[in-house]
């Protein structure tokens, strides 16, 4: 086949597959996780049972390969922040408090708990803190941030803390969270 | 009946549920949950399996039982702490650091987790973090600690930040966390 309709069938699988798990999302939202079956999302997706199980195997499926994607856009959210103009210790508060807004966004329901059980996650969450101990290292180096504690360990305790941010009521005490966070980072005199 | 001879049964049976607690504890460890029985449970106690279910309807009940009683006594070994000679941010850093070893010898298994599931867990978190807060209140009126974010975030943050301690390697990396959760709380210049 032509490269060009080899292309055009990738792009059409990729549609089906995208507009599966948006479906399937917003499905699992608004019914609960128990409610959904795969006719629902076939019918609502407007293709047949039988092409959907082509891609999926069942909802679980779906709702794994749906929250794969969510992490993944995250983490290059995350990524692009890290990497805009200014200091480590200004990219590095930029970074974190991108994330503690994330976790206070979506997490904190039974379904976010059972999906961070996967594999996909320890794998984000590992990247993550990497990116982080790097920023830590940068701004260590420079004497804006302390240089007593190895920057991986302070990349866990900045993510640690962070988990906090699911049960702050608004985005201030969010910031505040992040603040008291880096505050924990800074030169000891 | 005399007085005396209430407090000989009470006694006792308090005595029967503790050896029982202490037990299934030690076997769950040695054997997993789902290879325990109330047989087993009941032969090693010395005791029926008749009068054992008086006591308990399952195992799980048991591992209940025996986990509310460790963290009602983590909770008092804690509050002694607090109670301790010096001043507020010396007791917060002891208090802090007792409960970071807790949280790091006791925890990180798949028994812990359905264990901290439990409504007595969300009971005694809640009793920790307020004496924590009131420690960071004391902290703050003194100007030892940070005053512009409300005590119960701080300690909120706090008990966050240390969840990290129980993928730590060592005692000397878990000292480092407290030092730095508490450089956090430190007043702004």
């Amino acid at each position: 086949m032509p490269k060009l309709w080899n292309e055009t069938i990738e792009t059409h699988r990729r549609a089906v597959r995208d507009a599966t798990l948006d479906i399937t999302a917003a499905l699992v939202t608004e019914r609960g996780l128990r409610s959904v079956t795969m006719s629902q999302i076939a019918e609502k997706t407007g293709i047949g049972r039988a092409t959907l199980y082509k891609y999926f195997s069942d909802v679980e499926a779906i709702l794994i390969a749906w929250h794969e994607r969510q992490v993944t856009g995250h983490l290059k959210q995350l990524a692009a922040i890290r990497d805009q103009a200014g200091d480590a210790v200004e990219r590095l508060e930029a970074v974190l408090m991108a994330y503690a807004l994330i976790s206070h966004e979506h997490h904190g329901t039974e379904l976010a708990a059972s999906l961070h059980r996967g594999e996909h996650v320890a794998r984000a969450q590992q990247h993550l803190s990497d990116f982080i101990r790097d920023l830590v290292s940068e701004g260590a180096e420079k004497g804006d941030l302390r240089d007593d504690v190895a920057p991986a360990e302070l990349a866990s305790y900045c993510l640690h803390a962070l988990t906090a941010a699911s049960s702050l009521p608004s985005k201030a005490a969010i910031r505040r969270l992040v603040t008291v966070t880096l505050a924990g980072l800074r030169p000891t005199r």
